[in-house]
């Protein structure tokens, strides 16, 4: 009975995800649309394309936001992006809250599954700690970007840019407002590429990550636990998190490093240490975020081919990612290691991951395999051959994980192919594994409870 | 302590198989390096690659067969194959057969092991009836071929090319002595075309398909079983791998009449009848075989991109081909649409997959993955960017999957890429698995009964 109650509410959760997306996706793109944001006119395809990948933090873009959008239309999209990055459930959270209105059991609940807390309690505090922690963490980033973007643009159009790209880079979402080549002109700038890297970074683990970090942190101040337990103490989900995204940074960075060392189109005329920050910046944004300080076209096409299996991989659950997610990834390789061994349980920092963990995970990996090749197949049946397979493989991976890297191939495919990408940017968001249950959540219910008599097959 | 034995026969089992197909390689290489078999000097690499892609009966070539060779060098290349297509232990049982050596127990498990066979029983007879089957079907194939190439080549060198033939497609290595473009001379000839597809798929599914199939039929005649269940009294296994291959063919066929109706560099200038035939040749040379009809390199990019995937796939287990195989992806798509709708059992025909079964081919899909990864990658960095990813990523996948089908990539590449080739060969006849314990086996013994607190992370 409570099993069923649980389902059911997971599954209403699904519903408002998915429909909230929408929804906020088709109001921002009639908003783009009106005159009033633009300072030319704009097709509702690319208002809907530019709602889109604000909305679902892609940044991939069929328009250059700095010249097509009035201060109006760069507002609705930070507002968009703000939203999009958030989530739409902490967004009614949080007008729940200003509205001073109880929220109702069910309603918390919602919020609950959403991000995967352990307990009802302290549900309100964790929205306003939500709220909070952005607020300051974006704020901080606005005034690192403003001490270089102030002198550069000044005063007014500098703090502007500087929160514009705090939230755009928290939200993981990659749209910028500087032009066509995101931050390349900063490839050699350590303040804006460290303040992007820790904005991408901290935006993308994910909230219940930093909030352990943050109570443990806490806890050892008040010397309720010894400092040496600094990690141990976390949350297996925090550990994993952890681990895997720097496992991935390092890895990230070290190729990229070594496959661009000599090309002159990326980081070939840079000294060691900003090649160096270049290939870290590369590894970072490959996590979700979506700007870049070389163009991405520029990259021999084995790097380009490692920051396409990056970008699948994506960033954490519960953060502004799209993708398989780190924790999906890392249990599905544990499980491999397990499994070759000949080994049962699936074993990490001395706790067993959960049965029924990696059966999701292997649903996930088989879902976004599907959902990337028949995108894939889509656009590269629409546009003609010579457009490069590789550069479509990108674009979808980036479209599908939400990371809005471009190998300057979006803005000059067919409308078919938008649309496609277009699908893939919410899918991403909302989560194949969401729309999945969807589509089966008739299924779902007629639990199969029989035993057949089992058979051995010939494997591999 | 039956377990520890069985484990130990499957180690055994393992290395005769790895080494033995690696010594059968350096031999061949040394074979038809001698000046006899040669028509012009070969460089050792290239012979080395030349008996590579015959033992692994993958059909990838630098050099072209027809010009290269002297007669007694295709009759080497022939032995290859043909040693290749039954594999080492079938090979070395018959030796022992014809010596008229008792076969030891140990011996027989060994056998028995390779070709999962039920009971240890009728080994004999089966390894007979392997030899058996195997000339009964290259003879037809030999004699039908010869109905066409008589004609056209004469009476002696006719018979010789419907022998080379038939031996190379059923044990789908497709190689051949007709010059550059394989059967394209063909792609309007029923005959061929039929005996072809025939061939190669006959030799795809596996010995003990066609055994349970034999058997079957033979119940039916002696009216020990009624007809109607000709079907249901097959093996799980059987019925797995008839139903894949043939959706794997008519998704093949279906998908490249359609994507490639209207190329001229392909299908397009034949009638509607011929256009659907090269189609369905395309899908069934796919499952491992390599000879072609029209171009590789004429395709399309997302009929390549499907090509590819159907090549990763492969065949099926027990027989000539490598890949993932069709089994191992059967399973673990039921498994995907299992785990989606929240069941547990792996259900297929009235039958539970063994839960063993799903976690070796997850292993298996994991391996697979990775070793096409790494060898595209290295391939990709050795080789310069104007290349063609795609046709990388195809050339990659035929050898891994000894498709040997060719984007008129691997005469061009370097040497490094072609060591890569090799090696992705090797790997993937004697299967990634395979390799994989060679290297894990100490690990293996190393059971781990203890089981730890579970604890749950946020997945997708
Ligand atoms: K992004
Ligand atoms: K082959």
């Amino acid at each position: 009975m409570r099993q069923e109650g649980k389902k059911n509410l997971r599954w209403n959760t699904m519903k408002i995800l998915a429909v909230g997306f929408l929804g906020v996706i088709l109001i921002g793109a009639v908003l783009l649309w009106l005159p009033i944001c633009n300072e030319k006119p704009i097709s509702f395809l690319d208002a809907l394309f530019t709602s889109t990948t604000s909305v679902c933090v892609t940044g991939l873009i069929t328009i250059v936001p700095k010249y097509q959008f009035t201060i109006v239309g760069k507002v609705v999209l930070l507002l968009l992006i703000q939203i999009g990055g958030l989530g739409i459930v902490a967004c009614v959270a949080a007008f729940f809250m200003i509205m001073r209105r109880k929220i109702t059991l069910k309603e918390r609940i919602v919020i609950q599954e959403t991000y995967n807390m352990d307990s009802l309690g302290g549900l309100v505090g964790m929205v306003r700690r939500i709220l909070l922690g952005t607020l300051v963490v974006e704020g901080a980033g606005a005034v690192l970007y403003a001490i270089q973007f102030v002198p550069d643009f000044g005063l007014l159009k500098g703090v502007w840019y500087g929160v514009f790209h705090s939230v755009s880079a928290f939200c993981n979402a990659g749209i910028d407002i500087l032009g066509e080549d995101s931050l390349a002109k900063y490839v050699t700038n350590p303040l804006i590429n460290i303040t992007t890297m820790l904005l991408i970074t901290l935006g993308g683990i994910g909230f219940t990550v930093w909030y352990d970090v943050v109570d443990n942190g806490k806890r050892i101040r008040r010397h309720e636990v010894p400092r040496k337990w600094w990690f141990t103490r976390l949350r297996l989900h925090t550990k994993i998190v952890l681990v895997t995204s720097l496992v991935l940074f390092l890895l990230g960075t070290i190729l990229t490093f070594i496959l661009e060392y000599n090309n002159p189109d990326t980081i070939g005329n840079l000294s060691i240490g900003q090649k160096f920050m270049a290939s870290a910046f590369q590894s970072v944004t490959t996590r979700t975020a979506g700007f870049f300080t070389f163009p991405q076209a520029g990259m021999h096409e084995e790097t380009g081919f490692l920051s396409t299996i990056l970008m699948f991989i994506g960033a954490s659950p519960g953060g502004t990612a799209g993708g398989l997610k780190t924790t999906t990834f890392a249990m599905l390789f544990l499980a491999f290691l397990t499994m070759l061994r000949g080994g049962h349980d699936i074993e990490c920092f001395g706790r067993k991951i959960d049965e029924n963990n990696f059966r999701v995970g292997f649903v996930a990996i088989m879902l976004a395999l599907g959902v990337y090749i028949i995108g894939t197949t889509a656009i590269a049946v629409i546009e003609p051959d010579n457009i490069g397979f590789q550069r479509i493989m990108y674009e979808t991976a980036s479209a599908f994980a939400t990371v809005g890297l471009t190998a300057d191939l979006t803005t000059k495919l067919h409308t078919g192919s938008k649309i496609v990408l277009m699908i893939l940017m919410y899918i991403g968001r909302v989560g194949p594994m969401t729309i999945a249950l969807l589509f089966a959540g008739k299924v779902n219910l007629k639990e199969k409870l029989r035993t057949l008599p089992s058979e051995r097959i010939m494997i591999g």
